[in-house]
């Protein structure tokens, strides 16, 4: 067997962003909410809508911000997404309730239930809504860092369309379903946002314009062997779950509990055109450790004592590659975060064009 | 690239179970209670920890049921797990609640705590309970299936001593926190349950015995290059996490949420001799949606039709091997379950002389 994972490899850095000219964030998210009340949001939701499409290209998530904003007003004007529908409770037990999403913008309705979600844990320690009928929520990481901002743990997830074959099956019958885990800290929380597949179908595309083979096999060829060809696994269409059986078990059961909670659709019901995929079915979770440990236990610090102790502890592991520090999730989003608010959000010129012009 | 995992490959079977005696399961839950009450148990506490052993091993997974009897054993005599200790409530807030196990013995606490978030999630609609100073829960599946039998969609996870390195670390800082998920169903609930790293230490050592190479790599050799070879990835305790990085990240936050929504012990401050693994942080989630549905929605057979649609959809997938069907997680444990029910449960006959002996 030989070295297919090169000792302390990351995935690639994304340096051609640093070759694009630089908006400052307060004219991206300026421009951004103009061309939406262009597009019939009301100022308040194209301020909110656009806010998180320029704090995804902030965050250095490139390939889930500004860089979708032309497919997000192609889903508007192919009507499935309503930019006038808002979110509307369907039933409610307690800590857990179900919301209907109107097929409204997907971000808009994806940070309103994680909202609802940190009200209902502020009150009974733990929320969790169930969203259908909604619209692809962008960067899922986003609702991680909104619930950690207020002190939550959180979990989330979504649906997609079917772009992932289950174990042992050529053609796709699950969706990559991204799942969040948030976990608060002073110092930076910690934030995970990962889709079921190894690879996205984003990052697969980006590799083979580049001209380069994955680091590590992300799927299969068509004839059926592991490949480090971003090229025959988009042809394929058989990406790589990770952990092989288990992501794939994990992605039927997110969409289990997405479909069964929100009484929405599965992924085998979301049409598999890109700018069609419409009803998806979600979960927000929101859980508040410090209502417990306020009460009788100390106090947030000691929360934020358990995280630092953790990621002490994996920073001072020995790594494989001195060059390369090991790193928690959610770790170099607040040096990108910092450089791009100092220098300015990379934005491809025609894109920047596009988006003024709309 | 060449084929490292031909096409529609499973795990190897544990064959060697079925040339083993096999015991009538009540036999055996019989002689486990005995056993367990001369060790100082209550009848009820005997009864309950002896039928989750032995459950374990009529499900197939022996790894983790009655094989793993003499390490408890061990671990009552050694004095990490007190038989008389049954967990006690630390502090609540609506359907969130913390306890501590006060080291009893792992699987009653862990039995006990999802218990406890059912009876919360009966009442609004999800429960939590965190559970910290416990032991290890044997096998985390009993609990996915403890939820689902009473129609709740359940998950739950543990930290463990740390065996699996950061991803770019070569010492163990993480542990391999296994993650239970379930979903209730008429004609079969669905219950993953998995570690963070892409094959168990068990499963590692059992290859070695039979003399066999992992079918996919399973982790780096002392060199850093991945490896099929099960003995050298014990010798350099580098473990793969499923997906990479992203097993590893999951892994690290699993851990965070568990320890500091219980106030209890991160992975990196549990003792890691395996006999001596004790103070572990687990969560335990029950999400009711039946409640939200049957109140104005329809009833159960909604949600059954969601989870048998999905099932259908994976089923019918076209599959890579015509010879091996595809599977959803918790399919097989039902057949294994009916044939070692029929048969009885195949015990090694000196493990089942142990046990009447001891």
């Amino acid at each position: 067997m030989g070295p297919i994972c090169p000792k302390g490899t990351r995935r690639p850095k994304v340096s051609q962003y640093f070759r694009m000219p630089r908006i400052l964030f307060d004219d991206l998210h300026h421009a951004l909410t103009a061309a939406l009340e262009r597009l019939d949001f009301t100022s308040e939701r194209a301020s909110l809508c656009a806010r998180l499409f320029a704090e995804t290209t902030r965050d250095g998530v490139y390939s889930h911000g500004v860089l979708r904003f032309p497919r997000f007003v192609t889903t508007i004007r192919n009507g499935s997404v309503d930019v006038h529908a808002a979110p509307m409770r369907v039933s409610a037990l307690g800590a857990l309730e179900r919301w209907d999403g109107r097929r409204g913008p997907g971000n808009l309705n994806a940070h309103a239930s994680m909202d609802r979600a940190i009200t209902l844990a502020r009150a009974q320690g733990i929320g969790c809504v169930a969203l259908r009928n909604t619209n692809h929520w962008m960067r899922g990481g986003s609702y991680g860092w909104q619930a950690a901002d207020s002190g939550m743990i959180a979990l989330c997830w979504t649906n997609t369309l079917a772009n992932l074959p289950a174990w042992g099956a050529v053609e796709p019958s699950l969706g990559n379903n991204p799942l969040v885990v948030a976990v608060p800290r002073a110092s930076g929380h910690l934030v995970l946002d990962m889709a079921m597949s190894q690879f996205s179908y984003g990052a697969l595309e980006s590799h083979r314009l580049r001209g380069e083979q994955l680091h590590i096999p992300g799927g299969f060829d068509a004839s059926g062997n592991l490949t480090r060809d971003p090229a025959a696994i988009e042809a394929s269409e058989r990406p790589l779950p990770i952990g092989y059986w288990k992501g794939s078990g994990l992605s039927m059961l997110l969409d289990a509990i997405a479909a069964m909670t929100a009484l929405g659709n599965a992924t085998h019901q979301i049409p598999r055109e890109p700018t069609r995929e419409t009803g998806l079915s979600q979960i927000f979770l929101a859980i508040n450790p410090a209502a417990l440990t306020s009460e009788n236990e100390g106090d947030a610090a000691a929360l934020d004592h358990i995280a630092d102790t953790i990621i002490d502890s994996v920073h001072t592991a020995k790594p494989a590659d001195p060059s390369q520090p090991i790193r928690y999730p959610g770790e170099q989003t607040l040096r990108i975060r910092e450089e791009n608010l100092r220098l300015g959000i990379p934005v491809d010129d025609s894109l920047w064009q596009q988006i003024l012009n709309l």
